[in-house]
């Protein structure tokens, strides 16, 4: 990664970006092939040696990671936001067990399924095999730069990373980290690019060079993301709204219904698993609500509710057409009275983004349809909604959640860095 | 399906043409949460109802059809697309047995796999689930209209079929028989629908719709395939160049390298699993290429081949750049004489197209590596390239073949019509 070259394009013309783009661009086409037929062992021990540089040069992170905030706070970022930059030796060391853990992950990459014998004689099957190169766009987190880094090293597949303009010396210092890594493993040092220049139009000639990209994640903001995914001329894998329901089923049981629906929304607000509108049977209404109403007010949640909901909540507000499109990302909670399962599943339907819905029911057949029925990345029974990440669903990291139907749904971890081959095996068969 | 209504749009307004595209989009976006949810008994008898009352009319459909062809005639349409076009009585029961055998496949949707337990007492697991709304734009071939109906129908998905002005009249006899299939099964008729225009601007509308369509499939030729990727605003499932190689490795078994050698290029000449370029090991070439001159000359096919095979081959003609690149679909192969296994790897990454290549050799290790580092949708060891199709995979039936990396590679069967949503089984578990 040589700075001299990326600070004189970062000034210079759309051509000269352009230029800057494709160099990185072919020498992560060029760097992919190798990492993709790299060894567990190779990709393991430069994971381990990654690891362990990132704790050996923990003051020159922190160094650059103290410029990038004195930058930040001199430009009066948002304190969210300056949160989220700021490391410390904590968060350096939690960076290096992401990176361990990722090593210790199984190798998805050869994996065959299904090979099965043909009536003509041959044995078909599939092979589980990197994507390619991966461009990744983030904002500020720095430890996205090692997470990614690491995911898709262990996947088989190169990565052009671009970070955000306030963490850009946070992130040099830890790609210095990596490429250390990378060399003294013996892989190319290209398998893992960080830019080091956050022109804005490196993002537009990444998305649009398929013949060098195979995928891009944008991992940010609503802005971002539709920004990219507008521009983009290769696949995106990409998330979009976690508009979040809990359906409290007529059946269901009362205390796993409040614990449910209490975790859902209060374990964390900001989070895109979060519940964002809860459905009651009218049936269990009564039963349910005013003790809920009770526990959200103390943990200082707003209600919006619908006019059923609010004859049984005292201070819950009205709630407006647009409430139940909201992803408040807030103590804030729509609350809706439905007739029965069909009236959830079609709000789910109409206002859901299909991300994570739930319902809590103890009826075999109702929570049998639910999961059927219910269009979303994850359908879950009888448990709260922030459950809906790779950790927690054993994929051991994750490189964002997809609201897409297509590729990885859900939580995207190594498995959806990869994609399946078809392999046949003959003795000479022909047809 | 309102005649009346198309044909007056068709000879109206852009704006016309979209609110009909928009109409026929709602209505199937309607249908396909209703074909999501239907069982497979439902869904069988629906396509066993088809494949009978295709027979039934068969004679409808073959006057429609001569219609079709008496106005390719007159328009003087290539002789081979008036091929495609012409049904008979055998080509329509043909039909009625692809229906039967995608009814008589194992139904994809609703099975649940890998329903693993987690520490924290929820089970998490994957449902494979329709996509929703299929778009299929094809051309000539109207059997395409009764297998793509069914695939979509089996797979649980509602589909919009647009095939080309030369069959429409083909395309809406088979139209007729698919809709009274789904009214008497009790489905939803939108379910599948078929257009009954053929302006050109229903392409346009119809694959920027994603609020309305998940999913685009073009099944023609290469500028049908580059104008719908072009204009695409939702996912495109697509095939494009098939530049097949068998490379004869200098472990080869030399009769089994020479009875797929022949059979991968002479078995049919216009398939996109046909070879198209050989490469040979220099160790090998001696002893196999002099007597595949003979046979390919025999079989009237024309050698272009490198200095090293013109040697051993007289009649070759001098093989240019392009003709490493070229996708004949005819009589015609680029021969090419390489110094071990990286050549030839190297060749196709240069030069394939992702479709299907495949080793002739009895070493273990070189089998592995190229197996493993040859990226494409098929790789095959053995075996002839012609191998690559959903029947002889096994799929029953195929949409297509895939030359994408993402979600569905190489032959599309029911499961390529399918995603997998994530599933959480819990007894109240919070965070």
């Amino acid at each position: 990664m040589s700075a001299s070259s990326a600070t004189k394009s970062s000034k210079s013309s759309q051509n000269a970006i352009a230029a800057y783009m494709r160099d990185r661009g072919a020498r992560a086409r060029a760097a992919a092939r190798e990492i993709a037929r790299a060894d567990t062992g190779l990709k393991n021990a430069c994971l381990f040696s990654l690891a362990r540089i990132l704790v050996e040069e923990s003051a020159a992170i922190l160094d650059a990671n103290a410029a990038d905030l004195r930058e930040a706070r001199a430009a009066k970022l948002d304190e969210a936001l300056i949160d989220r930059l700021e490391l410390n030796a904590a968060r350096v060391e939690a960076m290096a067990d992401g990176v361990r853990q990722i090593a210790n992950l199984a190798d998805p990459v050869g994996e065959i399924t299904e090979l099965k014998q043909r009536p003509s004689g041959i044995q078909v099957g599939r092979m589980r095999v990197p994507l390619g190169v991966v461009g990744i766009i983030y904002e500020s987190r720095p430890n996205v730069t090692a997470d990614a880094a690491a995911l898709c090293l262990k996947s088989g597949n190169a990565a052009i990373l671009r970070g955000g303009s306030e963490a850009l010396r946070s992130n040099l210092a830890i790609a210095q980290c990596i490429e250390r890594a990378l060399i003294e493993a013996g892989l190319p040092r290209d398998a893992v690019q960080v830019l080091d220049t956050t022109d804005r139009r490196t993002v537009t000639e990444m998305v649009a060079m398929p013949e060098y990209v195979d995928v891009i994640i944008p991992r940010g903001g609503k802005g971002l993301v539709a920004a990219v995914s507008e521009a983009a001329r290769v696949p995106v894998i990409k998330h979009l709204d976690g508009v979040c329901h809990v359906f409290i089923d007529a059946a269901a049981d009362p205390e796993k219904a409040i614990a449910v629906a209490v975790n859902a929304k209060t374990q964390r607000y900001g989070t895109c698993n979060t519940m964002e509108t809860l459905l009651v049977d009218a049936a269990i209404a009564e039963r349910v609500l005013p003790e809920l109403g009770r526990i959200y007010a103390e943990a200082g949640v707003e209600l919006r509710g619908c006019e059923r909901t609010r004859r049984l909540v005292d201070d819950a507000r009205p709630a407006t057409e647009d409430d139940w499109h909201a992803e408040y990302l807030a103590p804030v909670l729509a609350v809706k009275v439905v007739d029965g399962l069909d009236e959830a599943i079609d709000h789910i339907a109409r206002y859901g983004s299909h991300h994570t819905d739930s319902i809590v029911t103890e009826n075999y057949s109702t929570s049998r349809r639910f999961l059927r029925e219910v269009d979303s990345s994850s359908v879950m029974v009888n448990a709260s909604t922030r459950f809906a990440d790779g950790y927690e669903y054993g994929l051991g990291a994750e490189i964002g959640i997809s609201t897409d139907k297509f590729h990885a749904r859900g939580p995207v971890g190594l498995e959806g860095l990869t994609s399946l081959k078809w392999i046949v095996l003959g003795d000479g068969q022909v047809r």
